[in-house]
């Protein structure tokens, strides 16, 4: 049996003149694109560019929303009303949908960004509202987030798809969680660790942890980042030691008949 | 044979703390509601309430798409690419029609607000942005648009449907367009007035002209301004008006089978 | 000796097309207006409009700061980096103090607004950042905010003057804090009533507490709202009746030589 | 007589996340810094930083103020009221110069952004506006422009001090007017070529027109680009070969005594 996974990357973040990474260098990496909404980045023209470009490519398309915070990045909470919230989740999957449909694409699933992925993973009602939106919106979206969290939790009790992420770059405990990045050590930087991690978590489904133990974690889809030229490079070398062993890199989300 | 018209009128047209107009009454009298979209005026929660209020009723949804400008209300050109304007108008239309469907409806037709509205309604260019981005979005759809606007021409040349509308409470030249609102008399006032003009639009086609002529006007829908308590009132009188005339008053977009 | 005391509200809080309470009217009845910056609300000419008239009644003008959340109208918190959160409150009270010296007048003190009110109130470090960005600005201005709140004994602290605000229609409880919006009974509506507590806490320094003890409330200046129609009235009862009382009702900041 | 000119640059330009040009390295190499005030880019972190490390060098520090549009980073028209403009302007100088001061230093001079500066360049009521916002904030502030534009045409009319300004690396008609930008070869590239002209420009008072013939142009200030890694490198031969040339390179600004 061969072993296979996703690689999901966080792109169109840039916002008219402001660029952010290598949008078409790592369409040609992943297999799944976590596209912005316009609330925390993304200007229609850079998201459109970036649906065009997942199509052409065979990546699939994710919606990802997050707070209306520009100046923040949607890296700050913002204390606001869970149907509100929904809300506005709503309009951000609606707004790329309509972008993707336009593009010869969709929709395929819904990842939180930011403040918002860590706010959903950890309070049950920030996780209501995400998974209420997504529910009102397509029941058939999956939901795309952080093995064990909240919102996976909360979305399968609803009835939803769930899709386990780990990070490629980030250093595990002994108990299979983030390292916090306050901590030093817990981002990797060296493309062929990060690469040879990433094939044994795959294939033996095992991290080393910090302390030097294994730990188990099983994930669905693998998170890259591309917002720097070193993370393309750390993105590609993940990429090839996934090909070279073997392992079958594509979507979790399937096309529609 | 009975007289039939559309009445439209721009609602959810608040933004947070921010109210405007009694979007609840005038959903009681027209029978198109044409919603904003966010990018001129309209959080998701505002947007949401005016479509489900829509829905309810049997009143159909319009994209009332426009420039983003929050602070201008939508009511300032702003020159820009007009692929960028395409691209933020299939934006809009899909962050509402996202809004629409968890109400239980969609997005049935485009009406772009403001100055967008003026300038598709003579620069080809403009015209063809808006038109390119509902084409792409859905062809379906039909534009509302001014009665021999280059927006309705455009429109119609790429295959879409088109809807002209009249104004219930602007005076005409005797060519049949409006006086401009910088001109004395431009906006009537007078409610019982007002609606014998609907009416007599509706029912024979002619409107009396500025200067006692009569000229012909030809209108599928007639547009009812909302947002002070005295357009609620004038709304109020010409949808009566139009009741005891015997005209029909229903929405021109049919529902979906 | 003759009782004193200033009488504040928030104002200049509409934002274009959108108004929020009727400033002038407020202007003619309060002594220290609180003019919002355009973060949470309030566009350049509105807030303009606000200063001069002011600056014509010999209204004191308070920069209202806030947080950077136009539709949520400054009301959700952001969790943000206090430096980040310092300089934008200096960019704020700038802005502000640009258009209030156009309009004959200055920043004479700072109020943060809504979310930032309550996280500066409670929070050690919100209230550090407001506080190093007024006394990076200019250390002379008085920071006006709830009486025993840590932002007024972080100020105190920082050499700033300080003024204790108590509120016209809320209910205390019977340790001098404000009874939580979401209980019952925590704010008042009759203007009568209102009118006389006020008249009471001036004079003799109490107000009768939920239960119907009295507790001692010290205040500079009694903040009274002004984006309702009924809360004008309710300032309007106010003011009168502290004038038959024979108050003296002026502003907490002297003009400068 | 020495020859001695100014260089200028537009800094300050990212916003939150996203990052533009190289603001220190183009600090050390000019001695009039644009910078930009929240409306088409910079967040108050980013123009603290700014004003801090233009104050640590000597560098003069101007409001470079434009039409308030994010995504379109101010290079858009907006039609707006020419009393909304002069208020609009008004907000952005004083919340920079709340900042300058913070950082030890103040606005010295107002230079407009993008299509403000062309509005402002070719429309007498669009360079009004700007001249009245300037005159009212302060009527000592320069005006930083274009050589011949309505702007200083108009600020020069109202009293104001006027700094005309040449573009390093653009090409110029035989009339002294910028080629436009839709033309081949309107922009240089070379810096050496570059460095020339602006050496021959400030000592000879000349440039190369692009058909070879000499046309005089005069500048006190020259814009130089920094929002690249190729144009900090022009911008630092540029004033490597001015040094060499004996050119003394210094604000027009004068400090406060």
């Amino acid at each position: 049996m061969t072993a296979s996974v996703d690689l999901n990357s966080d792109l169109g973040e840039g916002f008219g003149r402001w660029t952010l990474g290598d949008d078409e260098a790592m369409l040609d990496l992943v297999t799944s694109a976590n596209v912005a909404c316009g609330f925390h980045a993304g200007d229609p023209s850079t998201l459109r560019r970036c649906c065009e470009g997942a199509v052409r490519r065979g990546v699939a398309i994710g919606a990802q929303v997050g707070y209306r915070d520009l100046v923040g990045f949607g890296r700050r909470s913002i204390a606001m009303d869970p149907g509100e919230l929904a809300d506005e989740v709503i309009y951000q999957i609606g707004a790329l949908d309509g972008l993707a449909r336009v593009s010869g694409g969709r929709v395929g699933y819904v990842k939180p960004h930011g403040a918002l992925y860590n706010d959903a993973a950890s309070s049950p009602v920030v996780a209501g509202a995400v998974v209420e939106a997504v529910k009102a919106y397509d029941a058939g979206l999956p939901l795309l987030g952080l093995a064990g969290s909240q919102l996976l939790t909360v979305a399968a009790g609803a009835g939803l798809a769930t899709v386990a992420e780990a990070f490629a770059d980030r250093a595990y405990t002994p108990q299979g969680l983030l390292v916090p990045r306050t901590q030093a050590g817990s981002v990797l930087h060296d493309a062929t660790e990060i690469a040879s991690r990433v094939v044994r978590l795959v294939t033996d489904g095992v991290v080393e942890a910090v302390d030097g133990s294994e730990v188990a974690v099983s994930a669905d889809s693998v998170c890259v980042h591309g917002d720097t030229a070193g993370a393309v490079a750390i993105a590609g070398a993940v990429r090839a030691a996934l090909d070279r062993a073997g392992v079958s890199v594509r979507p979790f989300v399937q096309e529609e008949p």
